[in-house]
């Protein structure tokens, strides 16, 4: 089974080498005009420029797409919590008309009603909820996702969230890559007592959600309130003799020192680090892990301070960028948001916020065969309606995707 | 010709009494559960539950649309710049990596730089490019837009701009309202001497444009470096005597006094209305001038100052919602955006912003057939994959219109 999209306009493959120097991008974009890929099997066999490709001995016989528009590896969002019961409306036009979170709260809303709803929800509905937006997800362009569970937060219903994810995946061409995030806030069981409820974490949902091979990476929210850069370090540390990758939210809010704590455990990502400082940057840097930037997350909660992407790009780390999508503080899907948001809050040029979303969003979930555009490469490819691939991060606010194409299958059509 | 579109989940209709009390929404939302429209000939015969409509002897024989998800009056986009030659795709990049204005402007780039291709795009080009971008309104549930000149500030580019508008109304189903805005700069052939300039526009433009019914509004930029108040008053009176209707971008960047200058000569809108204070505030209501809110200007350009529209409301005056759609400050055109960014910057309910994007969007084109769904109204309709119409504001980045119905036609279908 061959397939040969030609005609595009504006191939972006990021295939080259990482640049890790000052002020470059991160990796350079490998812009072809007027290129083709060959697909085969589900694998990319060739891409380049458009002659090359079609002359090749095995694009004989291959169907033939004109695309027209650019392409791009298909964007990889690597931080989600995509599992949820219920939109958060009524905490959305109370904060609009000027109530605070404490207010919100009490009325019965926040964290707690997103636990409260998907405890109650049964496996079924979760089910379908994260179907339908597995397909806005491909709509958009994303052909992979990381998932966390964090609104169980008792062993049934981060189990009843792992389990959504393992068996919806059966029933989508999206990708999802699950994260325990059991460790996501205090439920009202353990309330004033965070170390127990590790303790639970660690001794009742560890062994089995393991065992059972439900997630890949383990995940804790370390925030003034919520867990410590100690607590941090000795759940993590737990985790990964569980076999766990490991993910941490860190300095959202304040600097906290979870970034540290979670690169000291060799964490693949820290996220968010809205607060970061250069001790953490250099940490960082050493340590090879990676920033995730959600700034959408920021722009719905009306934030004006964003990550500091700049410095962490001028110190050669790679950065990066994913949606944050969830009810209370981000309800956006769309990786392009998230591009042209980085953009505009956390001054990355277009180059560099498309490598963030699709190159360094696959590193990010330690994903290889997929991120660029190469031969060998998992045929992952998003095609968009646009002369110019920057128009991506100029334009925004909507959707241009116009085909996303997943191990080698066009799964939407615009 | 008999259309009925039933199985609406949620229809809003906004066909109910203004409700001008401190602290209401603008216009009750007119909510009806599992409803129905019924269309004859490109007019609204019947709009409520679904029942009632499907039994009124009118909806015999009707082509029967069963569409699920939720209804609203067609988007009112009452302010954009949707002619120009081309995306500002420089300047951005420039801009994100931390250029300056005056940097951006020294390479070229800046106002000067739309002007300039502008003037060298012929009829045709731009012609072309609009009806794409009509397109793309359509698509994200709007029927109709204001389009206004200035990008050209010559008398030939002007009227091309204009002529591009009417000859393009007559190929797409997108109404375009178009408003002349020669004022928008003074051009480099003027540098320094607005008075001339504008002298210039009231012979040369003013005469020509009036006679030949190209524009049905006429504008300016009063700011600080663009024109006086003293100016724009003066401007808008001659305009005034030449039949047009009146607007005026006024305390975007600062305080200047343009909103008052703009209401004492009866201007219909004010827009942008960042710096309003509370004499401002006042004169609106006295004089019952529009403010038009331009949220995703202020969020593409990173600024985080916006308008007082929870002051606008609580004075009782009827806010306008539009997106700016420009190649400068605000590439977006999707008006699900605009609400969005309106609910989380400027404090509205999801309910205010729905019909600041509907109804008071009309009110703001003095259009009296459409912005609300109600029997003898223009049959523009916007239908949205949600469950709850609150879901159009919280969720965010992406679009959800799945038919757009323009005088009574389906022009979109996801």
């Amino acid at each position: 089974m061959k397939t040969l999209f030609t005609g595009i306009k504006q191939l972006l493959t990021f295939a080259g080498e990482n640049k890790p120097r000052a002020g470059a991008e991160q990796r350079e974009t490998g812009l072809v005009e007027n290129a083709a890929v060959l697909i085969e099997d589900g694998i990319i066999s060739a891409a380049g420029p458009r002659r090359t490709v079609e002359n090749l001995p095995g694009a004989d016989g291959a169907d033939t797409v004109e695309t027209g528009g650019i392409c791009l590896p298909a964007f990889t969002d690597c931080h989600t919590h995509a599992v949820f019961a219920e939109p958060r409306l009524r905490d959305f036009s109370m904060r609009t008309s000027g109530a605070t979170y404490a207010e919100i709260k009490q009325a019965g809303g926040g964290i707690n009603s997103s636990i409260g709803a998907v405890r109650r929800a049964s496996y079924m509905e979760l089910e379908k909820k994260l179907l339908r937006r597995a397909s806005r997800f491909i709509e958009s362009g994303t052909a992979t996702i990381e998932v966390k569970s964090g609104y169980g937060l008792d062993r049934d219903s981060e189990i009843k969230i792992l389990e959504t994810v393992r068996s919806a995946s059966q029933k989508t061409e999206l990708s999802m890559i699950p994260t325990l995030l059991s460790a996501h806030a205090v439920p009202p069981e353990f309330a004033g007592n965070p170390e127990a409820y590790l303790e639970y974490i660690e001794k009742e949902i560890f062994p089995y959600v393991s065992e059972k091979k439900l997630a890949v990476f383990a995940d804790i929210f370390c925030e003034k309130g919520y867990f410590t850069p100690e607590q941090t370090k000795k759940y993590l540390e737990a985790a990964a003799a569980y076999g766990f990758k490991l993910k941490a939210h860190t300095e959202q809010m304040c600097r906290s020192g979870g970034t540290i704590a979670a690169a000291h455990c060799h964490a693949v990502t820290v996220d968010h680090t809205d607060y970061c400082a250069t001790e953490d940057i250099v940490t960082m840097r050493e340590y090879g892990t990676i920033p995730v930037l959600l700034p959408a997350s920021n722009y719905f909660l009306g934030l004006h301070k964003f990550p500091p992407a700049r410095e962490y790009i001028q110190a050669g780390i790679p950065v990066a960028l994913a949606t944050d999508f969830n009810p209370g503080t981000a309800p956006c899907l769309n990786m392009q948001f998230a591009v042209s948001c980085a953009c505009i809050n956390c001054g990355l040029t277009p180059e560099e916020a498309l490598c963030a979303a699709t190159v360094n969003g696959a590193k990010a979930l330690c994903l290889d065969d997929r991120g660029f555009i190469a031969p060998g490469m998992r045929a992952d490819l998003a095609f968009f309606d646009c002369e110019d691939y920057r128009e991506l991060a100029y334009f925004f606010g909507g959707n241009v995707c116009t085909r996303t194409v997943i191990a080698g299958k066009t799964v939407y059509e615009a």
